[in-house]
């Protein structure tokens, strides 16, 4: 797919032209062409992804007004790049140069929550935290929560495939998508999948939506479904003398055919990070603290269970919480480490490599001996149940060669990762970010059956061009 | 899609050929070529579905065989339907007229189990049962079990997505399939996904091919998530005075936010027909027969919760097995369902209408409904806890009248299943049985979209032509 360069000779001009196009289906205040605002909309949260300036901004408010920007801008010509929050960490949602930044947020209404059929029927621009809380009032719940969770949209959520801390019990937000109604880069709307249980009805065109970035089409619509809500989760906190012994304590309980519904794992660099932002009195001395949790009818017995075989893995402490608000402590630790990280040294490259969770102490020791390699401080948080690893490389991004340094160290990273017989991106996506690595990860063959796939729903390459490939 | 035709003018001279190309890369006895062998493989178990006459059946051992039927077949434009053990019900397995059968049965091997890992890495034509009982003997579960899982082989549950007893808690094949290695129509390898428990990289062609009858690839290697064993599930019987009082207690059930390993429906019709098959004493007066299971560590007071809210919706009985034995001859009565049917009158339709389960009430009166108006006899199981419901046309071949109002009947309860919102398959596939209601079902734009996909994978219409749509 060859990246669409926009209009540039007379950029006032088709600006002009552009927005007037726009404005025929879409009010004035969902037109947005000042260039200091425009500019705001240009990035998502990935360091060293280029972005490019958008001609306009537009936030459509139903789905008739988001055809009608499809098909101005097949018309024109002009690429599309549709954004949600903007969390994400792959610079998917990053600009591309003369764009239409087509921002889904103004598409906010969850449209149906039904407790028999077990699905919510949402909007693209719901808050993944407004969902989970509007269903927790039925008693259900919808698992997928990326630490952005807060503040990530569903929309976003889907076009990245996102994961999150309860992934290793409850799977990812491919298994909650169940249909979609996606406007295509014509401007034609077509829906997929379904809003029952099952259904094999042709290929499965849901799914290939989920974790596209936006390539293939923009999801107005989503049925998602839904579990009932479980108990409580109570968690225990296991502080270990080597990163090794923590992750054999991983596969011990993974082996063991326990199902914890989290299982992650700080390093002492994240650790110590948490601290020093939030001074919330973890170990410091550990080399790696593992949180395991259950969310069974009886957590304790579990987490006993669990405790023993962290200690036969040669854990130092284990600590159960004793109730819900000393769980929530330790979750509140671990959803600080990113940002608890990136207060180190001002800047972050989060990776995402994930692999088999019985090569995960390989995984760990390899980041520490590229550490090492490179002079950087590299803070891995994972979640260790899925052997999914955000080995987080602090630096100083006004100091070149530093930057240099953790752009390779980044990279080395992401190889160790294939070495194991992982992959490059467990949830975070490829975006822009790691455009190179997906076609040493997948090889020519799929890169070229990838690239057919974007061909069919998108002959011009008008949609989120030059990402993933 | 248009179909591919075969030569046909000098059939025993392109046979000769074909033949002999596809002898320099396989073995004399993994090419069959006499009529009367061959002909026995152009069938699966779908009633009403054409098929062809295969010009050549193979049975390759390895990929490498695999790759060289497929570059003989783009060589010699000559069609091919991918095969597992044929038990499929929607002719997707049916030969075309001049057509390589390409049987992956011999290539049945299981090559890795991996417990911390919880993965299984097998060759297409394993059988269902016989992964199951291998991956048990290490405390591990392969969910998906379709009723006739003691023949059926993995490959084929990839083609058809297959689904079983087991979805309503579990889910469908589909949510088991983490990678595959494919041959594409050229011959040309490539893998898809993963091994890892995560993973977005790229276009998730992987849930692509599950489902696609073998119309864009060959599947020759996949690898599956593992759960861990759990305990042996408990069962309930509890009898009903309608079907709608039985489907009123599924939503009840669904609603209280229970999670059964299985919640399945025998209306009075398929309860008969069990009982004159195989003599198992259920209670015939019922009109409805709902069973319940839990495989949690206590099932019986999940059941005790179940069987109330079963009585309060109206149940004239409610009897939880007393032990495993129980249990399991209740789920044997619920597996010889469609083999009781089909003797009622010596041959059925079995269709396979999913709806909303909300909708299950107004499913089960439409099908009666539908019985009476064309004096048909039409039993009914369903996995009701997923809202699929297999309505069984029972008539006699022999009688062109009463088969043809088979077939209308059939049509009719698809109508009725897209009316109240589900689909037209819920697990067993389109094939040919189905492929114009696919068209009624997703539309003109979503079926230029499949269309468009198939001919990115197929450009010569070679795999499986004629299927799906």
């Amino acid at each position: 797919m060859s990246r669409i360069e926009a209009p540039r000779d007379e950029d006032t001009e088709t600006t002009g032209s552009l927005r007037d196009r726009l404005l025929t289906g879409l009010p004035a205040e969902a037109v947005l062409t000042d260039p200091d605002v425009t500019a705001s909309y240009a990035n998502d949260m990935a360091s060293f992804c280029d972005a490019g300036t958008p001609a306009v901004v537009v936030l459509p408010r139903t789905v008739e007004q988001v055809q009608h920007v499809m098909r101005v801008a097949t018309e024109l010509r002009v690429p599309v790049v549709p954004q949600g929050a903007r969390t994400g960490l792959s610079g998917a949602a990053n600009a591309s140069d003369g764009c239409v930044v087509l921002s889904l947020v103004k598409m906010d209404r969850i449209l149906e929550i039904n407790p028999v059929d077990r699905i919510a029927v949402v909007e693209p621009g719901v808050v993944n935290a407004a969902l989970s809380r509007a269903v927790g009032e039925h008693g259900l719940y919808y698992p997928p929560d990326p630490s952005s969770w807060e503040t990530c949209t569903i929309g976003g959520n889907i076009g990245t495939a996102s994961g999150g801390l309860c992934c290793v019990k409850y799977g990812v937000t491919a298994e909650y998508v169940l249909g979609l109604d996606v406007v295509l880069a014509d401007g034609r709307l077509m829906s997929t999948g379904r809003r029952t249980a099952k259904g094999v009805a042709g290929y499965d065109l849901t799914r290939l939506f989920v974790g596209s970035e936006g390539s293939l089409g923009i999801v107005v619509r989503a049925v998602l479904a839904l579990k009932p809500q479980p108990p409580a989760q109570l968690v225990l906190a296991a502080e270990f003398a080597s990163a090794r012994a923590a992750c054999d304590a991983v596969c011990r309980i993974m082996e063991g055919g326990h199902v914890p519904s989290l299982l992650e794992l700080m390093d002492r660099t994240t650790v110590k990070a948490v601290n020093d932002l939030a001074h919330m009195g973890l170990p410091e001395t550990t080399e790696a603290l593992l949180l395991a949790a259950f969310d069974t009818h009886d957590p304790a017995a579990d987490l006993a269970l669990v405790g023993a075989l962290c200690e036969a893995a040669g854990a130092t402490q284990v600590v159960p919480a004793e109730d819900a608000a000393e769980s929530e402590l330790l979750l509140q630790a671990r959803r600080l480490s990113l940002t608890a990280l990136e207060a180190v040294k001002g800047t972050t490259m989060i990776d995402d490599v994930c692999v088999p969770r019985s090569r995960l102490g390989d995984m760990l020791d390899g980041i520490e001996r590229v550490a090492e390699k490179y002079a950087l401080t590299i803070g891995v948080c994972a979640h260790a149940g899925d052997g999914n690893t955000h080995p987080t490389v602090c630096f100083d991004a006004a100091d070149p060669d530093e930057s240099r340094r953790a752009r390779e160290s980044f990279d080395e990273i992401m190889a160790l990762g294939l070495e194991l017989g992982g992959t490059i991106t467990g949830e975070h996506g490829v975006g822009v970010l790691k455009k190179e690595w997906l076609a040493r990860e997948i090889g020519p063959v799929g890169l070229e059956m990838q690239r057919a796939i974007k061909t069919a729903f998108d002959p011009l390459g008008l949609l989120n061009p030059g990402k993933l490939f």
